[in-house]
């Protein structure tokens, strides 16, 4: 690994997923093809590149449904050598030239081929159509999708690493809090110790039309305004361009300051909220905060092996309802979600989705659960942290207090 | 605009796109409906949304070959109407519901319809191949892509406030720049003064797996590596996960840095470059900063209606080859790119692409030109403007001197 790394083309301080982790992922893609009865799947997509391949330098990854896959990079070949554990990485001049390469090493092309459909252009699969005349395709996009979201010890680790960027920024926002500032301006200030603790900026989501920049930093009546995002809290945004997110509101005393935020590191990511203000929060605030807490114990305590995402899901709900505040619970009226988490990994919204869903959980798992209040007029509030599934309950990773944080 | 920008739903500060605009750029469209025999269109990727319909709320844009276009939004309907100036903006309670409201509206389903094919999910395009079973679909996508690359006169207004805020940027660079920093937190401390600005953080390109944070700030021999994106100059990243852009790499003495920047307000962009080095740069490095700026030169002569792309990019390529550095020009080796600038508006990736293409210029064209030299070993330099093509040349939109800025 060291050697690996020692070359400029790398940045030193990078984890590299090692051999063993990739072989391991792509057996679990090949089971699925064998499963569905495909010859083999060729994944493009960057998030799918990084997990199976560990880089994402343009190319296409072909895994048969036996037998070892092969890397074909259109550029650049020499980074992706060193950035990836695979053993066959090959150059690839044009993608015209992959069914050559592909018969030359696989001895024929495949009669069905798995492709991620649920990412994939129109435009770019009709090329591949075109490429392979012969093939029927089919979607395994869901396949992986399902596949990444139990993740190894290494990957738990990777994401433990990311939390604790979170962890440290949550730690230094009183000093940089000041009444007055824009929401974008403090959101810059937060943003640049993110970067300083290695955030590596952009944030992959898979669905269509998904964007999101960090997180969301939000104060006081910014928490209440609803979005085209299917998120329980979203903000205006600078303008209808992004429509979320930080705005130009300046922050004032007495208002709940939601501090929504992504860590990115090494390609994994966590998801954490904590909450500040500047002096006292009114009761109506605590109390919705109160419930949050309360909400996250119960969902944990649902959250287990062999639990259907349905049972955190109707525990977190149970328990917004016992504190009286079930209508403003994941939103109020039209921004209402019909969830309190998600999956996080290398993407943000990964599985499990803690919904009214019959999805079991399983070990490795990890998902971002984040009981939040919306109480119009005065703000929004809650708590959001990261968890593993374990083999008998779950495990925090994102470690710092959950304690309303008041600056005076 | 007052009223709609006074409710809390809508940030104040942001400019709207005004009903005459969205008339003129829906009319657009609908000409490429009639001339390709095609009874509508409908948009639903956010760059396209914004700029149709001035919103990216949830929705689907219903645009007939002739008649008055429709917004139907699914989430949030009370916000697309304060964000957009159309007309008829309808409620969507479901996908589902699609067919049956454009036929109560427009007395029947289309026979050909288009969609971005471009950038739509095969799995998306499925769903509605169901919703739609006696429709013809077309792509749209590059009509959509060439349509926009025409900026109005208001869009260059966006654009120019968009530049102004990278212009001010680099004017506070010398006071933010420090021997031993590194240039992650280097690029930390630049991002925090573009947010306060109001920089909107998410960078839009269309292109499948294009991924673009802020740019790319780059120190000495980060200039030189290469990577799976099609520009000039990359970096390492932090990680393969993101394989560009700022590293871990401290910032030295006599190198040269590279800030190439992309500034955001109100959804527009600009696109530029400025290089700045701590005490002196060597020889090599100051005539290749020269050559760049002798390209830019010759390039935007060569930049007025009717001039052909090859016509701007041969002049920049004769420029460089004259200097004696055409090995170097716009990458070195492998990492050469066959290109001397791109179009920029809502997309970083827009017409018109200064490459050997035969489209033409024509005026209310909005691009980056970043004439770029890579010195294998000692690190990258060059120089990048936005420019508008007016009636009878180029105007140039990011106004900050182009000099090399020494800090000592």
């Amino acid at each position: 690994m060291a050697e690996r790394q020692g070359t400029r083309l790398v940045e030193p301080r990078a984890t590299l997923a090692p051999a063993a982790e990739l072989a391991a992922r792509i057996a679990g893609l090949q089971a699925g093809l064998t499963g569905g009865g495909l010859d083999a799947a060729l994944i493009q997509q960057n998030a799918d590149l990084f997990y199976f391949a560990g880089t994402i330098q343009q190319s296409y990854l072909y895994v048969p449904a036996e037998g070892e896959a092969t890397l074909f990079v259109r550029k650049v070949a020499e980074r992706a050598r060193l950035e990836s554990a695979l053993g066959a990485i090959l150059d690839l001049p044009s993608p015209k030239d992959l069914p050559a390469l592909i018969t030359e090493r696989y001895g024929a092309l495949p009669a069905r081929l798995g492709l991620e459909l649920d990412v994939l252009p129109v435009v770019s699969f009709r090329r591949l159509e075109k490429l392979f005349p012969g093939t029927a395709f089919e979607d395994v996009g869901r396949a992986i999708v399902r596949l990444r979201a139990v993740k190894s010890a290494w990957e738990v680790e990777r994401i433990r690493a990311s939390a604790a960027v979170a962890d440290e920024v949550s730690r230094l926002i009183p000093a940089l809090l000041e009444e007055g500032l824009t929401e974008v301006e403090f959101a810059g200030r937060v943003e640049a110790e993110a970067r300083r603790l290695g955030h590596e900026g952009y944030i992959r989501m898979r669905g269509f039309n998904q964007e999101m920049f960090y997180g969301q930093l939000l104060t006081g009546e910014s928490g209440c305004v609803p979005s085209y995002l299917d998120t329980p809290l979203a903000g205006t945004g600078l303008s209808p361009s992004v429509a979320q997110g930080a705005s130009f509101r300046r922050i004032g005393r007495g208002e709940p300051i939601v501090f929504d935020f992504v860590p990115v590191r090494d390609g994994y990511m966590a998801d954490f909220t904590r909450m500040y203000s500047l002096g006292p929060l009114d009761a109506s605030l605590l109390r919705a905060f109160d419930a949050a807490l309360r909400v996250q114990e119960a969902a944990t305590a649902a959250a287990r092996p062999g639990a259907a995402c349905r049972a955190v899901w109707e525990a977190a709900q149970g328990a917004a309802a016992d504190a009286g505040l079930a209508g403003d619970f994941m939103g109020h009226g039209a921004g209402q979600v019909p969830y309190v988490g998600h999956g996080i990994g290398i993407e943000l919204d990964e599985l499990p989705v803690l919904t009214g869903s019959g999805l079991e959980l399983e070990p490795g798992m990890v998902f971002a659960l984040e009981p939040k209040f919306v109480l119009p007029g005065s703000g929004a509030i809650g708590v959001e942290n990261t968890w593993v599934v374990t083999t008998d309950g779950v495990e925090r990773l994102t470690l710092a207090p959950d304690d309303l944080v008041v600056v005076s």
